[in-house]
């Protein structure tokens, strides 16, 4: 059942110990199988793509295709009604924007001791999407990661997604179409994130791999991590929601179930400081839920991970809350800023009553692939930076090499480095 | 024996593709070590620290002690020659000159449809640093991760290094002085690296560990990533020198050997136009490499991993040198901007006759924490955003929400998600 609790509880300290410590870690026997995977595709290329392709996802890559084309996306996007046309368009616009703006600076310049001193950015040359095929294969993922990528100035995006027994979502190629990727291959799971990194005969290797997946896609993803670069180590998806008792509790019920309704180890978390409100909030959720068509998944979510903490002040949550390091946290207050001020880790803040997180993953702009299970403390959504490399660059004059050379020298032998040394002393007049 | 290719020869595209693909991956016994090893300081902490460090560095952690206080690295410091001092006194002024204009800028604006949005930057909690112990306890590399981390503003800033037989380097000390370093802990390998992301009785947990080590601190970084954050999976150093037939070959060679005396795996290329250059440099460096004292680890590495590849112009190099995407690029030509535009691959570029590589180990400013292993095609040096997390905001009133908030609802009704639709529709009035 939901856990109930509250910090006058004799007991809390340790609860609330379990419920940080609670979520979970790669599986060991997930880790062997996709150990074994991944050297199978990097023996075997295609031939091993093919194999389990028609073993998981009963889809003939030979028989039935390799790859989905430009056209095929373009024709489900014009196939989309009016409507979901104009919120998919206002979703990129959106997001093109916000992350347009996180383009990073170049810096060239020239310091007092004469060094000129310098760094560039620039873009991968290819990054891979992973989008989840069946119930996970959300068209606003797929914005959310080619888009950043796009901004960045990736020249080649290539998505990988299952399309088992043959089936492709029309919603995702329309959003490929909107995105502007360059390559969707009929492919999933941990061996279509081996062929991404090491290449294939039919797929040309990437440089970067980000997207969400199951256990499988996202060890492997770990594992090929230093081969490329990855987003991130995703797990279940969280949010805590700090509210007063002032908030509709309806409103607040219906945040906490649109994380649960994800996955069944999801988990929503509300602080409050008001014990009714707590009370009438637990038996909201009750309500909402039996009128949910994704009851099942959001039950289960709510029921094993779900919890509802009563805290004297909502100022004593926020170092509960820091602790959590949630990658969605809602401060549902009439004025948030106090609290916010309060918050160290969190993935992204949604700010005050009228904000509920939904508007976060789909319209608002910023990215809603944000560190999950406490890696808020050390981690950050996705960004056009994920998609990006930065060169240092470093030039001296023989002046100015007269002026930091000597140092340099003096340490190198410090450190039992000789050619180190010798190399600056040389050119040293 | 030193490879040496040229473009002509009709074998240059697989000898070249040997070149490129010869650096090593992690090896599998290693792993299965550190896999072991992780778990065994997760169970037991402290205890198993505590036999690690007895079996292999010969010290009894209880009987003559866990860690090294700051009075310690001050006597060290205070020690130091004047010369060595004011050396160590410049990187660290030069260094964290540098690394200040790295320090990213928050943002927070409201938008044409007023939505607030914004990306507030904070450092991690507490860094690791591991610093080996032995020949490379390298103070400059102290120095290039502690203060970027300082610098990000982080406040508990923890160093790990070995202590064989019990003996400590007092430059490491001393830099750890300079630096502002918070603890010392005399524990290394893999072990120390699953201390710090896991936490003991005695070691609190941090957020990031940096910082180089042997094969087996390697791997264990790796498979701790997402457990805690880490700086990048690094290889052995690397140098590609792009040099026309006007350089003093005395320098060059010079240049190459600084690589290859850190480690019998470290790879040091020279390209250059000029065949008869080629040949004086491939004699050069015999000549410096008998009076080196690091000459044993130098040959084996200049001759396992060396190599003068011929090209017909510089330019042609330029997309050889690309699919290197080397730790550090040297481009020793009279007006290295031409060749420069051409770099899309590399962690750090030297430009210019009078700007050897050792100069930026040392004393110019940017980091000496490179990609290495092709990983310049993806990653980074190290920088204050290492250290760092980024926590976006999203905040909307009763307006905005009408002004976007339709869109997610249609969005998510598409993806089969109605408690997202639900929380944004019950806030539309």
């Amino acid at each position: 059942m939901t856990h109930r609790l509250s910090t006058s509880d004799k007991d809390f300290a340790q609860a609330f110990d379990r419920l940080v410590r609670g979520r979970r870690e790669s599986d060991i026997e997930v880790s062997r199988d996709v150990t074994a995977i991944i050297a199978d595709v990097k023996a075997r290329g295609d031939a091993a793509l093919a194999d389990y392709t028609a073993r998981f996802d009963d889809h003939s890559l030979d028989g039935n295709g390799w790859s989905i084309g430009k056209d095929a996306c373009a024709a489900a996007y014009a196939a989309l009604s009016d409507d979901l046309r104009a919120a998919l368009d206002l979703a990129a616009s959106r997001i093109r924007t916000y992350h347009e703006a996180q383009l990073p600076e170049d810096r060239d310049y020239t310091d007092a001791a004469g060094v000129r001193l310098g760094a560039r950015w620039s873009a991968v040359d290819a990054a891979g999407l992973y989008v989840p095929g069946g119930r996970a294969a959300y068209p606003s993922s797929l914005l959310m990661n080619a888009i950043p990528a796009k901004v960045a100035g990736v020249e080649r995006l290539v998505v990988v997604t299952p399309t088992p027994k043959g089936q492709v979502n029309p919603l995702v190629l329309a959003a490929a179409h909107l995105a502007g990727v360059d390559e969707i291959w009929r492919i999933g799971g941990a061996h279509a994130v081996a062929a991404l990194a090491y290449g294939t005969q039919k797929i040309r290797a990437v440089d970067v791999i980000t997207g969400p997946g199951n256990a499988w896609v996202a060890e492997a993803k770990r594992q090929l991590y230093g081969v490329v670069g990855i987003d991130m180590v995703a797990g279940p998806s969280e949010i805590v929601v700090v509210a007063d008792g002032k908030n509709d509790p309806e409103w607040i019920a219906a945040d906490l179930l649109s994380q649960s309704e994800h996955d069944p180890t999801s988990q929503s978390i509300l602080f409050t400081d008001d014990a009714s409100f707590a009370d009438i909030v637990a038996d909201t959720v009750g309500v909402q839920l039996a009128a949910l068509s994704t009851r099942k998944v959001a039950t289960k979510a709510w029921e094993d991970n779900g919890a509802i903490i009563v805290v004297d002040s909502l100022e004593d949550a926020m170092p509960l809350v820091n602790r959590l390091a949630a990658e969605h946290l809602e401060l549902a207050v009439d004025d948030p800023e106090a609290l916010f001020a309060r918050v160290r880790h969190a993935g992204s803040v949604f700010l005050g009553r009228h904000t509920p997180e939904a508007v976060g993953d789909y319209v608002a702009g910023p990215n809603h692939v944000l560190p999950t299970g406490r890696r808020a403390r050390f981690s950050s959504g996705l960004s056009v930076l994920d998609f990006m490399k930065r060169t240092s660059f470093i030039q001296l004059d023989p002046d100015s090499l007269a002026a930091i050379g000597p140092a340099a020298v003096a340490l190198a032998e410090m450190e039992g480095l000789p050619a180190h040394a010798e190399s600056v002393r040389r050119r040293l007049t």
